[in-house]
Parts: C-alpha cells; sequence; structure tokens
C-alpha cells in the first residue's frame, strides 16, 4: 500500500469465550507487560484481530501508558475514539473496498446504476460496503451472515437492515426467513467461508468476509472470487490483499494521527484513504497487464520487489 | 475541544513585580530544572498564564533543551517565533471567540452589520476580538481597559486604538478621557473584572477577559455573560470554557508543529482553528438544546462523559 | 527558509573513488557507530554531500537503526524511496529554483515565451531547471557539463538530452561535439566553476551548478552570476543561498514525512516547496528593496536577524 | 551515619487492616506504578514502615521491575531474602544499638556481667537487642509489650522468651501474668510510648521502642531515656537517632548489595554494621564533649553541618 | 548457589567448525546485534559454551558497546581478561568441585594422602581438578580425554601432564600409549561420554566432564557418579549440579567485579568460591540428611524452593 | 596499573585566576552542560587537573546531578567528601609514591633508617611523600617549594613542616630563609621543574612535582630522576608513570565507591593503593629485568600490550 507499516501476527492461546471480562482484562495487561520491551509507536504497534476488540486495544494501551508514566496512544491501533482512535476507521474496510470496486467499474465502463451487488458477511465490512455500494447506486441484490441471508432482486433496503443487525440480529429478515433461506441456502456452501477456511499460513483478517460481485452477468460463476481462485477470463477480480487493505490502511492512519498529536475530520480520512487505495490499486493493475499475470500476483510482486529493494540498499549490519 | 491537550496549573509562590530579569531568569530555570522530569513534549507541556510571557517560555524551552543535549521546542508552548512558536498564536482567543459570534449570529439570522460590540479588556484577547468583529461590520461602541475606557455610539476606531495602546498607553482616547471615563464608568463595576474576580478554584486564564455582546437590544442586562451566569431567557451566551478555548486550541496547534517540525502558515492555523471552535460549539449546541441545559453545562457534560469513556475503557492499572 | 533545519558540514577523510563497495560500506557504517550518540531524529539529521549518495545514506540508516532495534529513517536524508526517502527530493533543488525564476520573471513583466536559458551543469540541479523552464516556454539554448557542452539558438531538446544523459553520457550532442565545444567554450571558463572553485569556507552544495539566466539582454555580461558576486546594475540576480534552498528544503520534507510517518504525494511536495520558496523570496525582495542591499545580503540578514533573535530569548545556559 | 542514603517519608491514605491481602496488593502496585517515575536505585529507594513489611516491598519490587522489563531488587530496601533481601537486615536495629551499648559501658570501666537492663517493647528491636545483652553476659531483668510484660531480679530467659513470642504471643510469661503486670506496671505509663507519642514532624521508626538501660544505679530515673529528653546529669543516654540507626543502615547495605549483585555473609553484614555505627557514635561523642552539648544535638549538629557543607559545594544550579 | 544469576540457554544453528573467522566474526555480531534488546548487565548476561570461547564473548562485548557507545564490558561474561575477565574462572569449575571433594573427604574422616583419583577428560575442568587433587596429596592415577588415556598406579605427574597437553597434545602419553589405552580402555566405554550423551533438555555444561572419585575402596563400582545415577549406597557422590556450580559462580563474580569496576586478585577470587561452594554443599547435605534424598534431589528441591518463595512474594503483575 | 579506568585530557581556554568565583562557576556549568552527553559513570569520568579542584568537580557533579535529576556522584572524582569523595585520595599519590620507594628500598637491601631523601616540590604530593617516609623512619635533609626551600643534614621536621605550610607559607623556615636558599638554590635549577617545563603532549599532573631520593650514596647524581631521564647506572629510578600513579589509582576508588554506594575506610583505602602500586611495580620490574629495559620503558611496554590485546580480541566493528 505504500505506507509505513509492516505486518506480523501474534496470540495468546486461550479461550477468550469462557473467560470472565476481569480473567480477559488481566490475561490483556500481563500479555502486554511482557512485549512491552518490543512495542513502541517507532516500533511495533499491535492492532485488534479475531477475539479482540477496542476495549481489548484499550486495555493495552492503559497498561503501556501506565508503565511509560504517561499517554501513548499510538502503541496500538483500533482503540475507541475516546483515548486516541481514529474516525472511520471501522468502516474503512468496507470503505476502501468499494473505493476500488468503484474504479473497476469506472474502468470497465459500466454504470453503477446498472449493477447489482450480493454480499456474504454483514459486519463492519459487509454492511459497510453494501451500505457505500448502495448509495453509488447499485442494487444490493443479496446478503448473508453466519445465521442466515436475504435477498430480494429488487434491492435490499441496506440502511435499515444495519439498523436491524446492530442489535446483534441477523441479517435474515424477520417474517421472510423462509424464503430468504431458502433462496440463497445453496450458495454460501459453496462458497469458502472467511473465517472457516483460512489456512494456517494466511493472516486472520475479517476483511476477507465480502465478497461482492458487480460485474457483468447475473450467473453464479461470475461473482467475484477471494484469495488465490484462478482469474476468470471474463471477470475483473480484485485482488484480495488489496481490497482487504483499507483497514490496515486506516490503522496507520490512527498511528500518523496519535503521533502527529492531531486527528483529522472524516472528510480528510475518507479522501487519504481513497488516495492510497486507488494508488495501490493503479500500480497492481499496470503490472498485472504489462507482466499479463492476475491482480493478486502483481500486487505480491509489488510487494516483495519492494522488500528486496529495501533488502538491498541497506545491506547487513554489521 | 477534542484536542489532545490536557489541563493543570502550577506556579511559583514570588512577586515577578520585584523581580530583576536575572532573577526570573535565575527563578525560571532553576523551575524548569526541577520539574523536568515530569515535562516532555509527550508528557506535559506548560503553557503562559499570569506574569509569565514568551520570554518565560523560551527559558524554559532552553533549560529543558540544554538538559536534553538537543533543542526541544515541544516541551512548552507560548514560546516566540524564532523559537518555535506558531504564527497566530497570539491572537487565537480572540479569533477563536469571534469565529463562535459569528456562528450564533448566524444561527440567530443577525446581520453583522446591525451589530453593536462592546468589549471589556483589550488586551490580546479583546483588541483582536474588537477588530475581527470590525472586520465582519460589527459596530464596536465601547472598550475598556484597567486604566480607562473608551465609547462612541458610531463605532470605535478599533485598528487605530490597537496601535494606540501597543505603545502600553491605555485605551481611554487621550483629550477624551473624562467623557470616556464618564461613559462607561458604572459599567466595568458591575461586571466581574475577568483577573480581580476569579475564584480559587478557577483556572486563571486571561482569556476571559473579553466579554462582546452581540446581541439584540441595547440594554445593559442583555450583554452576555460569563462564567457561571444563570441564562437568561433572551439572551444567547456563550459559554466561558468554549469562548475561550481558541487560546488552547492554538497551543496544541503549536505543540503539534513542533511536533511535525512542519509549520502552518497563517491561513491553515486560522482554517484548523475555526474547524475545532465550530465543530466544538455545534455539539455543545446540539447537547444544550437536547437536555435542555445552558451552553455551559452542555459544555461540562461533554467534557465530563469523555474523560468518563475514556476511564470506561482503560480501566485501573494494574 | 523559516524551516527548522539548521546546518553544519562533516566528513572523512578518504578518496571513495578507490574504495571498494564493501570498503564504503565498512567506513559508513563505522562511521556512523561512532557518531550514533550525536544523530537521532530529534538531534542532528545528516544528508548527502559531494561523494555521497542515496546507497550511503541506506548504510547510515540501516547501522543506526540496527543499533536502535528498530528503523528510524528519520536520522538520515537523502534516502532510497524504499526506505524512507521522499517523491520529488531530487529533483527539488531544480524545481526550487524554477520557482524562483518564475516569480522573478513575472515581477519583473517578462513573458516566459520570450525568454533563453543557458545551464552549466546538467546533473540533478541543471537538468531539472532546464526540463522547467522549459515546460514553461523559456528556450534552453544552451547546457554544459565538466566534459561537454550543446547550445542551439532555437532552443535545445531538452527532454530528451536528459533520457540520454542518464546513460552517463555528456551532454555534448554526439556528432555535433565540436560545434558544441566551440560554441560554450569560453564560456565556463570565465564562470567560477560549481566544484572547481568553492573556498574552503562554504558548504560544498552541489545545487550551486546551475547559473541560468533569464534576463533580458543576451549579453554575457547580463547572465545571472552566483556566490558573492557584485551585484550588476541591470541584472536581477538570485542569491544563491536563496536559490539552493529547493534541496535542503525537500530534505526537511522528507525528515517531516518520517516523523509523521506519512508521505506526502508529489502534488502535495511541490506546493509545499513552492509555498516555501516563494516566502523566503518575498522576505528577501522586501528588505533588499527597504534596506537598498542585495538579495543575497538581505538573505543572510535575514537569517543572521533569526539566530540573534533566538539567542535573545533562549539566553545562555546555566 | 557517613552513608549516602537521605531520607524522607510517604505514605497512602488507607486502613490496611481493613483491606485484604487482594486489596492491599492492588493498592500497593497503583502506588507503585503512579510513583514508578520517581524511584530508582539511583534515584530514591522506598523501605518498609509503619503497616508495610517484607510482602509490601516484595510487590514493589515486582511492578517496578515488571515495568523495567527486568528484575530491579535494587528499587526497594526491606525485601525477603529469596528476592534480594540481606542476611541480618531484621536483627539489624537491636543489633547496632547493642553496638552501641557494649561501646558505652567499656567507656565508663564497666563490666557486663554486672550490668543490669530493662527492655521496652519486644518486637524486631527489643527482642534482638535483649538477646545480645544478654549473650554479652548482661542480666535483662524486664521486658514488656503492649499487651504485658516479664521480669525477674534473676534474669529473664531471653531466647525461650522468643521462641515464645514468635507465635504471636505477649511477652507475659504464661501462669506469671499478674505478677508481671503488676510488677512494671506503672513504668510504661510514664514512658513516652514509641508508636503512641511521636509527633506529627517525627520520622515514625519503630527502632524507637527499645529503652534498654545498662546504666549504673537501679533507680528509675538513671533508665536511658528517648527523643528530646533532658540530659539528666548522671546518665549516659545514646542519642536516638544514633541508637536507632542500624536499620536504615542495614537498608544501605541491601542496596548496596543489590547494587553490587554480590551478597554478603552475616559476619561481613554485622562486621560492617559495627563498624559504622562506632564510626559515628566516635564522631558524636567527639563533637558533644568539645562543645558540650548533648549526644542527641552533638548528632544533629554532625548531620546539618554535613548537608551545609554539600550545599556550599554543589551551590545552586543552575 | 544463592548468587543472583539465573539460567536460560539459547544458540545459532551453523557448523562453526566449518566457517572462517571472519564469517564467526560476522555471525557473532550479527547475532549480538539482533538481541541487544534484550541483553544487558542488569538484564540479561550471555556466558560462553560449546563451540563459543573468550574471543567470541570479546566480539559480542565489542558489539553491545559500539552500539551503546562506550565500553559494557559486564553484559557478557567470560571474556579475556584484557576486556574486563576475572582471575580464576578458567580454573573456577575444577577448583570448585576439588573444594567439595575435600570437604567431602574430611566429612567422611579419610585423609587426602591415602587416597587415589582418576580424572576422566582432561581439558579447563579435569587438567585443573586433577591438579588441585594432587596438591592436596591424592595421588591421580588415572586421566582420560577423547584421543587417549594414561593411568600410572603410583600416581600421574599432573603438571608437567597439562604443560604436555597445552600444546594440543593428548592427555596419552608418548610411549606409553598402548599400555595407556589399554589400562583404562573398558572405563570411559561404560561411562556416560559428557558431550556425546547430553540429552536435549541439559544444559550443555562442560563443567560435566570430570568425574573424579576420591571414594574409599578401588571398585570400579565405587567411583562417583553423574547426573541421575541412582545413590549407591556405600558411595558418597557429589551432585553433577553442584560440582559444576564453580564455573557459573565464577561467571557472577566476573559481572560483580564488572559492576563494581573493582578486580579482585586471585587470592580473593578463590576465597569467594569456596565460601559460596561449600555454603552450597552444606546447605545440600543438611538436606538431604534431614528428608533422606539424594543430594541431587536436595539440590533440585532448595533451586525450586527459592523460585517458589520468591514468585510467593512477588505475585503476578499487573 | 590494571584498573579499569583510560585517559584523556580536556579544557577550557581562560585564565581562572583573573575569573570571579561567580564566572568560574558559570563557565564550569556551562562546559559541563555541553559535554553531558559525553559523561557519565559508566562513560567517562572528568578528574581535576591544574586550575581546577574540588570546588569545581563539585560543580561538575551538582550541574549533571540536577541535568539527570538526582545524585550522580560517580560521574566526577576528585570531589570533596561531603559529596562523595574518597577518604585517602589527596594524599594518594605521594602515599603510592612511598609504597613503591619502600618495596625497591627493601629489595635493594636498605634499611630506611639509614637513609635519607630529597623533596622537590611539598604540595598534596611532596609533603605527604615526605611524611611517610619519616614515618618509615627515612631523614628528610631537604624539601623545597616555588617560593624557597628548607634543608637539614639532621632531618627536618617534616611534621611541623605541614601545618606550616597549609596556611599558604613557603616550606622556607622563617628566619633561616637565607641559609635555606643558600643551601639547595642550586639544585633545583638543575632539575626539570614539575610544571615549569611540560611539554605540550604531557598530561598536565602535579603528581610529577616530587622527586625524593632514597638512593644509596649522598651524591646529587644519585638522585631519582623523573620522566624520560636516561637510566644511570647505579641508581634506582622508579618510572615517573608508576610513582605517579597512586593519584589516578585513587580517582579509580573514589569512582567505584560511588559506583557500589559504599565507602571505605582509610585503612582498607591504603590497603588496596598499596596492592595495586605493588602488583604493577612487580610487574614492570619483571619484564625491565626480562627485557634489559628501563623500568619506564617497562611499564609503557606493558600498557601498551594490553591496549594491543583489547585492540585484537574486540577487532574492529561492524
Amino acid at each position: 500500500m505504500n505506507i509505513p507499516f509492516g505486518g506480523a501476527n501474534g496470540g495468546v492461546c486461550c479461550n477468550p469465550l469462557e473467560m470472565s471480562r476481569r480473567e480477559l482484562q488481566g490475561l490483556t495487561r500481563r500479555f502486554t507487560s511482557e512485549i512491552a520491551m518490543l512495542i513502541d509507536p517507532e516500533k511495533d504497534r499491535p492492532a485488534p484481530d479475531m477475539f479482540t476488540n477496542e476495549q481489548t486495544m484499550a486495555w493495552m494501551m492503559d497498561t503501556y501508558s501506565m508503565q511509560m508514566g504517561y499517554s501513548v496512544p499510538g502503541v496500538v491501533t483500533g482503540k475507541p475514539l475516546v483515548v486516541g482512535g481514529s474516525v472511520g476507521r471501522r468502516e474503512a474496510t468496507g470503505r476502501g473496498l468499494v473505493n476500488l470496486i468503484a474504479a473497476a467499474v469506472e474502468r470497465m465502463g459500466l454504470l453503477p446504476e446498472k449493477l447489482t451487488a450480493v454480499v456474504q458477511g454483514f459486519g463492519n465490512v459487509g454492511s459497510v460496503a453494501a451500505l457505500e455500494l448502495a448509495e453509488k447506486g447499485v442494487k444490493v441484490i443479496a446478503a448473508s451472515d453466519v445465521y442466515g441471508a436475504a435477498c430480494d432482486p429488487d434491492g435490499l433496503p441496506v440502511a435499515s437492515m444495519i439498523r436491524h443487525t446492530e442489535g446483534g440480529e441477523s441479517v435474515g429478515i424477520p417474517g421472510r426467513e423462509g424464503d430468504v433461506e431458502h433462496g440463497v441456502a445453496g450458495d454460501p456452501v459453496r462458497h469458502p467461508g472467511a473465517v472457516r477456511h483460512r489456512g494456517p499460513d494466511h493472516k486472520g483478517e475479517r476483511v476477507a468476509d465480502p465478497v461482492p460481485h458487480p460485474c457483468r452477468g447475473g450467473k453464479r460463476s461470475d461473482h467475484a472470487g477471494g484469495r488465490g481462485n484462478p482469474v476468470e477470463k471474463d471477470v475483473f477480480i480484485i485482488a484480495d490483499v488489496l481490497g482487504n487493505a483499507g483497514g490496515v490502511t486506516a490503522s496507520c492512519f490512527e498511528w500518523v494521527q496519535d503521533t502527529q498529536k492531531f486527528f483529522r475530520d472524516i472528510e480528510e480520512v475518507n479522501r487519504q484513504l481513497k488516495r492510497i487505495m486507488l494508488g495501490a490499486f493503479q500500480e497492481v493493475l499496470e503490472l498485472a497487464n504489462q507482466k499479463g499475470v492476475s491482480h493478486r500476483m502483481a500486487a505480491l510482486m509489488i510487494g516483495i520487489s519492494r522488500v528486496a529493494a529495501a533488502m538491498h540498499y541497506r545491506g547487513l549490519h554489521p
């Protein structure tokens, strides 16, 4: 993404679902205390992933800050707004994805108002993407979550569905559940579930959930596939590592704002997110075309070539 | 204000008016040396208050920097421009206040050109506010300082008065002093003097000086009151903690610029100041309307709820 | 330049032309290790100068970073892009110079399309300046480097000349070398050569190379002179310390971006460069006119008065 | 005492007797975390006082060490042996006192075997002093604690009394309580109780408890008085600030051993304790004789003159 | 051992026997640079083990010191004398072992002059132990190394054998190799080889090599066994973890001296070594007798109970 | 000397004799502040030299300590006792020298009581050496300072002369000045004056002053020469670099005590001083005999070989 933000994963072996809030807090604080010598706004900045959330990051930030003797919000990202989080971070993955979809649509000469979309997963990513698509005129005809699904060839009422699901309800619209289930029941089964199917060597990004398909036809085989799927000839597939990148970009923005002690408003956050997303997209498209490879391959080639160039210049000390 | 800048006060028990420049410098350096372990751009950043000024902050900055071995301008705010100060900081309190007045006027459907203003205090805050108001078409009909006052129902020549007072003269226009004193003599007596009446538990902000009243009538009871005054029914009172906030916001900007090592021009400083002032104003108005409380109460509610939320998320370590 | 970026020079006594890459790396790392206690993004940030380049700075950055235990790109400037360099830094000296030339031309009421330019030196600075001038409509009629020169009263094809010289070739156009040499042979002799003639007490800036002359007549005596030349009556000479300043300004920008962890795109870099260059130019012009001194003298007066003011405010600790 | 160990007191306002172990731990850790920036083996090293003990110090040491990322035993003294405490520290106050008593006895030409002693208080200090005295041949004829007392003109069985009281029992020997109470009941009432009577400006040292009197006669008025008592003509009174000093000296030794990472055996600890105690005693005696003042006054004079000399040499920075 | 010196192992996967000195140096420096954030005289202090030596530690010390900007000898132990090593460290394992043997012999009421010893391994440990034993009057009747062995029922000339082997020769005395091999050939086969047989979960201490047997009879089954061997009824076996401890104790002493900046002479080093060895031996013997367990078990019980006590007191932060 | 204490000199170009105490303090504090990043108990520890004294070191210690926020006595040596100096440091050079003289005398089989000594210079070094010699029974027959001299073939009353000169008087005994001057007037002329003749590349040690000659005969040519003098055949000359070393050894001891936070008594300081002095003396004598070189050459050979060995082991990083 051309942002100074690397990536590595770590975790604690436990079942947070069976732990009390007090236990979770104790575990988080001890873990933070143990890795405190490795993290720092200048060194390494943990972000939340599966089974961790804003609260977890606030505990980490508090533990580290108490150890330092003053507030160090930049040591983690994904914090609540009141302790140094960033506006627009929660929506960034979905929004960044739709930035790319809109660019792809435009590049293909399509009109958003004539397109339909199907959204698998309806959490932080999918619901935001659905709403952004709807606002651009795309007709969202189906949406699903782990409990159910909804579809309507005339377009789903995305905004009211979001309000509905905020209370913890399934996206399956009450009273029409039977239909809904029926309409797309077979579908999810054939899709690689975002969480379920991630291999051991993939980063556990929830941002893999949404698989919208603003593509030409209505055939199932046309939908935009995810990771590692072979590029189908007549389908424009946005590489997953690129489509997902809005979240980590917003984490980087949160860190930047904590570092600068100057917080951007939502317009500026969205403007910069779009600039970064489209810049990377453009680079990937160009290399993919030039080398005749998939977007995913091109994205990896760009990433690896940057690491290689940095290693070449820096050399091996001492 | 939604800026990452807290507040606490400290001081030295002495009479600076009876001390030589050498003694003031010695005192300032020793004090800085003693608190050096507590201050840092990342920890705590003193700003000037009563009986301290740009020179004081420069001495503090120099003492701390010499101890660190390199220049650390961000350790204090309120510095002279040449050692890391910010353009527009001196004028920020008056300018921020007028940002709010203008917004209030617009919200009330009034036209600036039809309004008159009285300014109590004509120092860094009052004179700037008077000038900004005059530039917006408001007729400034009276102004006072601790030595005297001036009034003119047709509007005072604010710009030339400012030049006049820069030499240390009173705002009382020479040759008309008698009249002037008479015209508003009774007025200051009934107003709580900014410096004189601050209670022991209030922050010693000079920004309390100006009490302009761009309000509907000409009656005395209509003027915009200050801290803690009950909200009078037909008067739009800008909460003092909000009206004063331009100064601390500019201090925050100075710190941000020292941290970023990138200095903004005056247009950008003013633009960001306005953005912050109006954002906070908007929030306060909304909550005041929603809860049926005064602006001051709403401002305090917002501030306290932010602290409460931060405490909730951070918890109590260890 | 009104940027928080001082200046001092240091070096290692050796002949890098006779050293292997391995030896250069070893020397650079040991040197960096020895001065590590003096450098830091907050303290002092070396930039490349003669016989040092992006690779040198990458080694310095790597050595320092390995000592600190994490990447510290802000400890040096002039780095390759992939390890924290800035877009537009290489072109900044030439581009900044042309910002000033354009402002001077406009101030003199001249039209770029009616002007001709001669560029002495065709490296990072001269070639960029030539291209920027050509893009503004100025006819570049001559250019030289240490190996040869080229001239064409109808204007040289700057863009293709740049591509030509990127391969290490001289600016002397193949096949026309004889003419070229003849055409401007006498000229460089009378000009103080940038590298050759620098006195022992001048900073070794390559940015001194370009001496374009977008001035009124075509006479040799009219060309814009460099450092210390007496101001000729009918010639508008841009002070060398000002004309050169684009490079150090961009170094400051690189440092700012490393500090903020937020990288600007080329448009923003150029916009800020222009703002800084023109701001300083304006200040110099005003003081020169006011005091009746040369631009160079005015520039020095401004710089020295800033240092004096800072010393006055900071005092002498302890 | 001529040891590099100053003194200041601090505390937390709470009733530890009403707090659970979990609450005490939480309070201790938070307090340590808050003052962590002020303490350090090189800066300030808390030691236990009333209502704090080895366990408290272990929690403080653990909290500070976890914040630093490695064990820092030297940050507090009074720790359990297994986390960096010192052998002989618990007994040091009593033992140091007996060092002085023995020196005083020798100086007065008395034979220990012909002396009797009364010990008020039978905790860490009094019981150790009683035992040391008994081992030197002094007959300990009475001992008391807050619950009762014991006396025997033929000498009490000190060692067995210590074993008895280790279980939390009073020093009052079972079965003889009535007598015991009667025998010395009037005595404690007239003595200033160590804990009970300390003024607000005195350091809360438990070491004030023991008031042994290895003096010539058997009359009550001859016993060795404590703080501030007028020096009675025919009584050799060891100044309380000197008699108490074994504890702080041993704290200093604990710190020295933590700093050196080399732990002394009990013989070396006792040898150094004796050297320090007798060295200070000698200095006090000499000055008291020379100036004709009490030991207490002489001790204070020595302490204050050292501070004065240090201030004279160091001056007032900056 | 009651010294503030913990234990953990780490290593680099490589074959140092196939690497050049330059490669070894590069590897050592990079490794040191990578772990630099974890080591420090106050945190963790590596010591040499298999395939590392004084030179390795000097490189580590130099790398760390260059990173810090000043000499930090205390960051590693096992350094050459000239860069902060300790006298007597090389001989400490053998010497410490003989301290224990002598104590055991005395405790058993034996006379050294009537004893014989067999030493397996003749390197830093075995040869020193043999010499120390010989100096106490013990007849060393056999010695072996990986290449050969020597035996003489009348006692071997230990001192001259040491001079002989310093040149890299085997302990097998030239010209008598055949005999020698024969005399003890069967023996090593039945002994667990120190290096060869260490299990994956044991610390790779060379100090395990020597297995002297100053025991009563001359039967093979009587020799002092090593780790984990069942305690044979009529044999006094010094626990391996205790017998080996002279080396780590001397490493601790080296660290202490680097910390204190005060170097002990060889007499003081040996005196302190003996004090520590015998103190631990005494503790182990007492517990073994009291609990009826082997020395090895008693040593482990003591170590573990210390860790348990420390954990009890320190608790779990936060 | 086999102590971890290197050497380098620095200074400030000024005439302290013409400066007020206030100016000296200001200069010292500014100088300390400027070099603060280079000094530290672990890095570099200035000691006093010409025109600096205990007071200077106290100012340096105070300035550095105030910058650090706590007392750091170990950052300089040569401090007054009350701020962390060492007993016996002032006398250490003279005392260390006499340690060597006594060893030389013993080695030569001479009896102190039969020897005479002449002392040139009677300050911190010469007077102490004279007294120590007198206490060993040596007859001090002459002594001089820059103002005069005294001699008495029957031995001078050294102790009373010291008391006499402490008031600032010359060593020339009142009333006998004429004689005194005559008696040794020619002598100093032929001796290289300690302060007067030091070349630009020698360390300005006052310790060079004393040139006692406890040698066999009474002839002038037999006196113990100083630096660089050729070794005369029948004279035992103690190398100046060795004879002087007591002072720097005591500085090292002061640093060690500040580091350990444990102060030695005068007996221990003298004992360790003697151990170090005689250890180095022995080494020098052995090498001088073995190589047939002067003591001075042997001392230099030992010093240089240690540096060479350290450089060999440490290598050149990176």
